[in-house]
């Protein structure tokens, strides 16, 4: 699996509250299939799935903006893709904190 | 307050695992004064604070991986600054369930 | 037509160099058919397209660098996508350089 | 040296185009101290400095964008910071460059 974490941010949309548009992600990722996970941070969206699955989930949130109204859009997507062993949004975080409770 | 997401690689590290770097860069956050929020999420740290705490703590967290082992650092930042109202982590994710919660 | 910027980072390689990594993404470019265009930057590579040829060689990119080696990837991409008028790498840095030109 | 790509984006700026703004902050750039380099991609700025020099310029990028009349900033930062050899925006250019012609 590969994660990725995406920002999109519609530019000129009179409003500085985007939290419509997010919402409108969050819906879409909703209605996703159930091989991609995701979950809200309150500042991106983070996705999980293989990385063909990934890119096309990408593409689609980033059409939406447009279809929610958006007349430009600024997306940002990090992705991290490990083929050495198996990673996940859990695994991920779990090894860190396995490092930290080691210390305690 | 403003809200960063950050996101600290050390390249060139022969080892595909991150996590030890990861693990530091918590513990020293865990030493921040009080008015330092952060949290971590699968993909990177998220730390809220007055914008001249915040970029003071981006920096320490960036010098912190050359103390680690680091010889080369990428590190990615991306800051959420909103000043015409207040705005903190768990007021952005709120407004955006209450989006959702809605349409129920 | 859509303007990404993207980056590449392959982790875990033990040389602090990444230039052979970069050098491949760019042959790969050069190959890539003519409605795309593309600049290396000191930071990143900028490429042009229409949305759905920029995800497609975006992807392509990603995949290109376990072929160069890699085990673990971190790829991060920021696109800017304007539908209410053209915009082109060109026209953009014209833009800024008729603004600042104008006060001269 | 240490080189940082920024983007500013202001949100909720009722025009979708945002050069003004981009201009506002080459002017300050232009204004910076001769150790700092820098220059304007489409899609960013590419600034080269020591890293307290690049964190002090890229606070203050920050905070100018309020002062040309945002209300709301996202602000993108990727910082490449080598210890183990020098490297500037002209280094890295040029050791890709090498990497390519030494194949033709």
């Amino acid at each position: 699996m590969a994660i990725a974490e995406v920002t999109i941010i519609p530019i000129g949309t009179e409003s500085t509250s985007l939290s419509s548009y997010v919402a409108d992600l969050q819906k879409l990722l909703q209605e996703a299939p159930e091989n991609i996970k995701f979950q809200l941070t309150p500042m991106s969206t983070i996705i999980e799935g293989s990385p063909p699955d990934l890119f096309a989930v990408l593409q689609r949130l980033h059409e939406a903006s447009f279809r929610s109204g958006a007349k430009r859009v600024s997306t940002s997507v990090k992705i991290d893709d490990r083929r050495d062993k198996p990673s996940t949004m859990d695994s991920k975080l779990k090894s860190v904190e396995a490092k930290l409770g080691g210390e305690r």
